[in-house]
């Protein structure tokens, strides 16, 4: 097996690359969703995009795709997608199989993001890990014994729901008190807007002029880095709740390396200090000098290099040969 | 193979059977564990209730143990063990070896009694779930893929000391706010004297007479039994905290089944319609209806089954043939 492609798509692009067997990136590009248009726009596009990549090498022998929502358990369709409404129940892997005539694996997009680190990035040599991607929202994909942990129906890794606070903060899903209303981009900047709304003193009230909705986390963080004391608070706050979900986490699977995605993750080195010291505290003695917290290696990317491995092993599986 | 040996070491009492390879009980013995008067005197009677039942058989080709505390990662000694300290840092796996001269196998209680419904229980057929042990504390043993997932370093299943409430009540582990403190029986007994304390009428203060320090889970139980609205209450929160642990549990791992055991179980009937409405609320809605929650079948004998199983199946590894 010479070529694989590896596919993410995303609400707004869909990203996709050639990869080699070892995992080097060969090629990548990239192209509007365009889901909001319809289905037949959206399949048109990713077809497009994953024809222009199979077409720079012959030997291209499989194509993974990482998708944003929650999947069927056949791992052939989405069942629920916000973003990608027109793409719910299209049986995308059938679309691919009989279009481009190649082998295709669908897998959701933490997931193949966790898998893309393993194969690639920072969860190379590791067998058990937990990615975790703090966006907006808050994901993550399990890594146990050196492969994927997909769950019952390929919904695992939901770590950003998990209630970290009984009846605590209102979250996006509809519960109270779960992880990411705490330590996500938008917990973040809520946060910072809650305490500039009580009064606090803060640098982001002239960072906003005063328009409070513009804040996000990259602000507070930028603020947090020029030293503001309500910004920085805001940031050990969500590093406080991040440390319990991590814990929670060790308690239950006793493993000990996390790597930290998503957007948020670029301020790794404002909050890594305050979050591995909260972890050591919540989990048992003989853990607090194994847990290991380290940044993503590939970024925004992951979720290509995930895809590609996925479809690598699949096909290796299937006796694709080489 | 014929006959294997399962042991279960408490703090108070080690309990032993003899196991047919299809897991059928052929008989069972116990004996005091009097770890207090020393580590000679508890593998002395170790010994000797190994001893007892190997004599029933000449076909037992292998021992399994499952012991109460932590393990070091080769699951050869007792790291850490409240109620075992005199046998911390023993090798208790060579110890067997050498004086019984059968293959010997050792593993975390919780983690055998998890193995046991596997085994034999109400985990047969099941490839993945949680085992929550409801005792004075909160174990967990969790098999994933049909086997037990230990961990690490063997310490997975701390389900208990998973946090639910971020600053919360004090738990017996240092921590604040783990499910421990909410949902074990020590908890369920706190609550319900911290009500009375706090001046509601209830019958418990006729059923203690008075007497607070009394009270247990078991007592509280049989008040709710009779309908006293504070003992219901309690056994409630204690399943709304519950509930969120095994919430959480789905989120991350995606996995369905939970075997509820331990000596808090025997009251599953009073609180099993709220928890299964509690956990209902809290996971996604594509995980609603798959959540099943049953209680363990095989009660405190599950120890020993599971340490049973851990040497069949450790021992047809190593190739002890039939």
């Amino acid at each position: 097996m010479k070529y694989i492609i590896g596919i993410d798509i995303g609400g707004t692009i869909i990203k996709g690359a050639l990869f080699t067997a070892e995992g080097n990136l060969v090629q990548a590009a990239s192209i509007e969703t365009q889901a909001y248009q319809g289905t037949e726009k959206a399949l048109k596009n990713l077809l497009s995009l994953v024809n222009s990549l199979k077409e720079k090498e012959r030997g291209c022998s499989a194509i993974g795709i990482g998708v944003a929502g929650v999947l069927d358990a056949k791992k052939e369709r989405l069942l629920q997608s916000p973003n990608l409404k027109n793409l719910e129940n299209i049986n995308l892997k059938r679309f691919l199989v009989e279009s481009v005539k190649l082998p295709a694996y669908l897998e959701n997009d933490a997931n193949a993001a966790a898998l893309g680190e393993k194969w690639a990035g920072a969860g190379r040599n590791i067998e058990n890990f937990l990615l975790i991607t703090l966006g907006t929202g808050i994901g993550g994909g399990l890594v146990l014994h050196g492969d994927l942990w997909s769950g019952e129906h390929g919904k695992a890794g939901e770590f950003g729901h998990m209630i970290v606070e009984q009846g605590g903060a209102a979250c996006a899903c509809g519960k109270k008190g779960c992880l990411e209303a705490y330590s996500s981009g938008e917990a973040i900047s809520r946060m910072a807007r809650e305490a500039l709304q009580s009064g606090a003193c803060s640098s982001l009230k002239n960072l906003s002029s005063g328009n409070y909705d513009i804040i996000d986390a990259e602000m507070v963080y930028h603020a947090a880095q020029n030293g503001d004391a309500v910004a920085v608070e805001v940031y050990k706050r969500a590093a406080q709740y991040l440390a319990i979900g991590i814990a929670n986490v060790n308690n239950l699977l006793d493993i000990h390396h996390i790597i930290i995605g998503g957007g948020v993750s670029k301020a790794f080195n404002l909050f890594a200090a305050v979050l591995i010291e909260e972890v050591k505290k919540q989990v048992f003695r003989i853990s607090q000098d194994r847990i290991m917290i380290v940044p993503s290696q590939l970024g925004s990317e992951a979720g290509i290099y995930g895809a590609a491995y996925l479809a690598l092993k699949n096909a290796i599986a299937a006796g694709a040969g080489n």
